[in-house]
């Protein structure tokens, strides 16, 4: 099928900065087949998608999420760090169900897509099913099984993750990409962080992982090992692989010398939840200077609440002009950048652009309501004025997965109803532990 | 005309927090009857209106609006603020005409009234066209000329000011009410705010200023006169009226002798905008400390870029959390008073609470969406997770103004297609000058 989708501004982020108005792009097979001016291309399609009101734009990359807390969504935020761990979302995590891990993510599944994000990088538990919801969803997923040293003496649980990868690389058509997850410092020490290196050397796979996402972790670290957890995670080897970092809010030029010798991979920026948490703002500007890609996430949802990209670029670009204390200290195309291109340098993904060759993941924002006029710049409409709720239409490899609001591959609704009884039932669960029941 | 509406959640934001679930408001005359569970009130009514799915609360008030600027929404952000000011927001805002001034207040009356605003407190110039903006649109408007000491050496602003309060007063239906609008101390010198502040007092008005945005205005006052902007405003005798101060990013401790002598208004925050320009974040609890009241406002969407009071909230609650280190150092409670009771009492106004007696001034915001699913809380998914497109219903002063998301008053489409066109004429104008034609 050769499918064209026609709208009133295509920012396509490549490397020109190249913006047709009104726009089109051409796919066919997952791939891009060409992008210009409306009157470019004629040659026949099965399906085009006329959006004169739109803006088209890349897919946004979600890089750093654990989906299924989708479920946890709202509970007993304003806690206290140490209380909302311990006593909220350890315990109810404990009692997820593999069937829970599958909701969660398919409810995550459907903000995502209604939101405009087209693929997103996580990292959580029973990750089968968090592949199985990926590949239902018709998303792309950058997925990887939280391993905490910690708990994985005899290293089972990597053995598991390396045999999870193997089977998932086939199966999943392009889409879902396994990684390798350990999740901080702080749970994984130095020994099993470098046998996690080896064996993401050795099956050729990549690395997410939390690095300094708060002032407490570095203190920590420093006090442990007399190391920053940049300098732990490049002496155990980590960043001769590819390395996904979740927030970096704590990166000084102090990092500087191992960060630079990253071989892949970068800096994902979390600034809602990093804000939420109280941990900080992430130094983007430092990260610039030292040519160290940085791209965009949202955390989960127990702690950001949605997984809005929009509300991230914009929270991106508030923090570091607060942080400079300038309003040009970071404008509304880095923002974009950071939500597409960044995080797809971040992934090492050819998305994140539109541009011939590469993947068809697209979507569509609605112009022309009360909060998108005037047009004095799309690129801030965008950026500044928009929100999720705005995405009528989101493509990924190809595939139409909202159509003018509708979420095509699977019942949304269905979803809503089981995951908000489940909800229900988890909170009743909880509810009557405290009280002794 | 007696109403009801009936929706899952009732958040009345009353003394006492109370939520009913289900719950019901019932209003005649623009004026609460009976707010409680589901079944409580059985009496008849003309107009039921039931939304099983959504959360009903009071409607967001803002607090700090310069409406008509929704037409330079975008236009040159990111610049350094002197640029901003001088090279385009200024030029631009000098060809405005009245009819813009009109066109640019209902597009926000639009907005504002699809993201469950009723009523917002605004300073701008032309400001008879803004009255009839807020008349047609149905909204609420605390409304005041912005007035220039320096432009103004006669005082006939002053009193052009002081005759356009007497004209509206009297037309408004209760929904107008005017304000003397001295702009800031850096535009007002003392003498002139003295002479604002003897008007208000002869002619029972309140204030709107500007006052300890930036770290440059303070610095350039404590150069100028050797005081703060608050301790300036205090002498000039503005405190002895109700005053609503705009920011206060830049109060301090300092402050407080001058600031707690306030005889009514307060303080009101506008998060994004101070991000957005990098001036900082507002000393919240140190204003609560002190009992002074704090709202929230947007500012103009030429800074904000949208007049979503749901964005506030969530920018209020992060940058609070971000100042003091600690996720528990705001709560999304909190976040919901401020834009409800602490705008309401910032304007000396009854609302902001659904109780009998108070104006019929309610919102209902969709729930069982994707992103707000499950339900552990329901002010956390209103403040963290829900957006102004989530409101389906806005009624102020009894009269429903958003009907299952139409906007009932006026013709949106077209004041949409009109701002469109008015801001492409605009931009053509502003970009030949700068090419010297
Ligand atoms: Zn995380
Ligand atoms: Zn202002």
């Amino acid at each position: 099928m050769r499918y064209r989708l026609i709208g009133d501004y295509v920012l396509t982020m490549d490397d020109h900065a190249t913006i047709h108005h009104p726009g089109q792009v051409t796919w066919e097979d997952g791939v891009i087949l060409s992008v210009g001016p409306g009157d470019s291309d004629h040659s026949p399609v099965d399906q085009e998608i006329y959006a004169p009101d739109h803006l088209v734009l890349p897919g946004l990359l979600n890089g750093h999420n654990h989906a299924a807390m989708s479920l946890l969504r709202g509970m007993a935020d304003d806690s206290p760090l140490e209380e909302w761990l311990r006593q909220h979302i350890w315990p109810v995590e404990a009692k997820l169900t593999p069937d829970d891990i599958y909701l969660g993510t398919l409810l995550a599944a459907a903000e995502m897509i209604r939101s405009g994000t087209v693929g997103f990088a996580d990292m959580y538990f029973e990750v089968d099913r968090v592949a199985e919801a990926v590949r239902d969803s018709g998303l792309r997923g950058w997925i990887s099984r939280g391993l905490v040293g910690f708990d994985d003496p005899g290293e089972e649980k990597l053995a598991w993750s390396r045999e999870f990868a193997r089977r998932w690389r086939e199966r999943g058509d392009g889409r879902i990409v396994p990684m390798l997850g350990p999740h901080a410092p702080y749970t994984c020490p130095p020994a099993y962080l470098e046998k996690v290196a080896e064996a993401a050397r050795a099956d050729g796979l990549a690395v997410h992982i939390h690095l300094s996402e708060s002032p407490q972790e570095v203190r920590d670290m420093m006090r442990l090992y007399g190391k920053s957890p940049i300098q732990i995670a490049y002496d155990a080897g980590l960043f001769s692989v590819p390395t996904l970092i979740a927030h970096g809010v704590q990166i000084t030029e102090a990092d500087m010398p191992w960060l630079t010798r990253l071989t892949g991979g970068g800096v994902i920026a979390c600034p809602v939840s990093n804000a939420k948490l109280g941990n900080g703002i992430m130094p983007y500007r430092l990260l610039q200077e030292h040519r160290i890609p940085v791209g965009l996430g949202t955390d989960g949802a127990a702690s950001t609440n949605t997984l809005d990209m929009f509300q991230e670029m914009k929270a991106m670009a508030w923090m570091q002009k607060l942080q400079n204390q300038r309003p040009d200290a970071f404008t509304a195309y880095q923002a974009l950048w950071a939500a597409t291109r960044g995080t797809a340098a971040v992934l090492g993904h050819p998305g994140g652009q539109l541009t011939p060759g590469a993947p068809a993941d697209l979507i569509a924002v609605r112009g022309r309501s009360d909060h998108m006029v005037p047009e004095w710049d799309p690129v801030a409409n965008v950026v500044y004025a928009a929100v999720g709720a705005d995405v009528d239409y989101t493509v990924v490899n190809g595939e139409i997965l909202l159509a003018d609001g509708i979420i095509t591959r699977f019942d949304e609704m269905a979803v809503i109803k089981e995951a908000r009884d489940r909800g229900a039932a988890l909170k009743w669960l909880v509810e009557g532990e405290s009280h002794g029941i």
